[in-house]
């Protein structure tokens, strides 16, 4: 017997957790409407997850839940904002009880961790695929943007580089090591939101590592209209993902490869020593610096140089 | 050669035209950031069209891009909000120029209609599938709900009910007929948008027909605690969908065809007129009235009745 769409949502996603801004109407009408407090700005993105592109067929569910939500939280997370509201549109072959109670637990149990609410969203059939737009709270004019890097500003990166896409290639090979760092970074990335709140005001320009740091931080740089060097031994990396290029002998590995959802951003230097105070107890790593000359170059231990401009194509 | 997320976005999607409420940051960065005029709510809705489910494979791209819009334009509708910004996200097999040329040109053409700003999305590769979610204001605790239909109301439907049903009919058999408007409103269905504004402070509940109007109307009834009679006779419809009805001697046809995106709306006796003078040049038409006891009852003109519960069924 087949849920119906409403009986779907009612069971599976209908939840009352504590929200840290309540909607004034959430799912069951039209639409969902939402009060914004005043002096505040709403931050909007929306990323969609697609079987066989974004993840492997048969992935784990609770997983899937968390990951397609992490992606957004990290995209508000790279402009300081507050995550408040989430919007869900999954598309489903079939309606399968045992992946939407698993999809829905990770799903909600992230969305638990920030007090954000689900409002709304719709439920299709097709090819499994999942769109989440998520909504946060900015004070009026304080959002972290691409554009807006100095030169002389320092490069920071949270987190360590390069550590899910190595994950990625451990899923692939069904190498499942439960307790291996680099295929949870990749299972199960968690959005640096609480970063993005503590730098917003005093980073200069900030983004998230979606599909790579290289092509991430150019577009920084782009948008700013500047350049940087990156000091290549300075950048932070899990051991397996140092083995895996002295292996392969690849040192772009980590620039190059996708879905760290660790924040990258620039900072004056005169702003550093009270951003670094505010982030104590995460792992940031200062990594280069911005210049006038553009392009992003990445500098050796011996003095050589290369030059980076590219990352994960998404055609 | 294929295009970048990021120059496919700027070429098709990045358009400047005119807002209504111009967006503080928009397309290129993590996120988008909007101001909610004071004493506003947003309302928020979010609809996924899929291939070989909403669509047919093959569609005419220009007429999918100003559909996907026109069915999240009308939940807006629906709760009588002035529509305001607009995120797209888009899974495409693979980039095909002439159609994203279609599509972005259908779809920008009916955002321009309401002056709605595209803010932001996501593009990626997979089986074709769209998700818009749709933002609109509404004056603080001004939403037009389901959940308010008072005993002794009227029901009232705008424009042809089960005519898009029977386009989409026409559309299976190939039986293109460029002027036919049943085929029209199947293709190319227009929100009511300025309806939902103009009956916002006058009707009691509203709904947009995209299930059936049995089915919605239900949603109406059962989130009010009411039941509703409707005489069959008044029901609206083309010569097209009278004359398919008597074809098939299948009365419920009207009821139980989705994608209509009509309203339905419920209105006290008393604020009628007005209401009927503010909508003169829209086709709205009385059709029923609330009811103690619930339940959908159609009344037939030889006095029999007949119960009608459901509509279509998402999975």
């Amino acid at each position: 017997m087949s849920l119906s769409e409403f009986k779907l949502i009612e069971k599976y996603f209908n939840v009352k957790n504590k929200a840290a801004f309540p909607a004034a109407l959430t799912i069951g009408d039209d639409c969902a409407v939402v009060d914004i407090p005043e002096g505040q700005q709403l931050a909007v993105t929306s990323d969609t997850l697609v079987e066989g592109v974004h993840f492997l067929a048969g992935s784990d569910p609770a997983l899937l839940g968390h990951k397609v939500l992490a992606v957004n939280l990290s995209d508000l997370a790279a402009m300081g904002a507050t995550p408040a509201w989430l919007t869900l549109a999954i598309t489903l072959p079939k309606v399968d009880e045992a992946w939407l109670e698993g999809f829905s637990r990770g799903f909600l149990n992230l969305a638990a961790e920030y007090d954000t609410q689900l409002i709304g969203g719709d439920t299709t059939q097709g090819p499994l695929s999942i769109t989440v737009t998520a909504f946060g709270l900015l004070p009026k004019g304080s959002a972290l943007k691409r554009s807006t890097a100095k030169v002389d500003d320092n490069v920071f990166v949270s987190g360590v580089i390069g550590s899910a896409g190595l994950g990625l290639l451990l899923a692939q090979q069904d190498n499942i090591v439960a307790d291996n760092e680099d295929l949870l970074h990749y299972l199960k990335p968690m959005p640096c939101v609480e970063i993005g709140l503590q730098i917003r005001e005093l980073a200069s320009s900030c983004i998230d590592i979606s599909d790579g740091l290289a092509a991430d931080l150019n577009h920084i740089l782009q948008a700013s209209g500047v350049g940087a060097t990156l000091n290549n031994e300075l950048l932070p990396m899990t051991a397996g993902v140092q083995q895996h290029i002295q292996q392969q002998a690849d040192w772009r590995w980590p620039y190059s490869t996708g879905d760290d959802y660790q924040l990258c951003f620039t900072c004056p230097e005169d702003q550093e020593i009270e951003l670094l105070t505010i982030l104590k107890g995460h792992r940031i790593t200062k990594i280069g610096k911005v210049e006038k000359e553009l392009g992003l170059r990445i500098r050796f231990k011996d003095g050589q140089q290369e030059v980076l401009t590219k990352g994960y194509q998404h055609f």
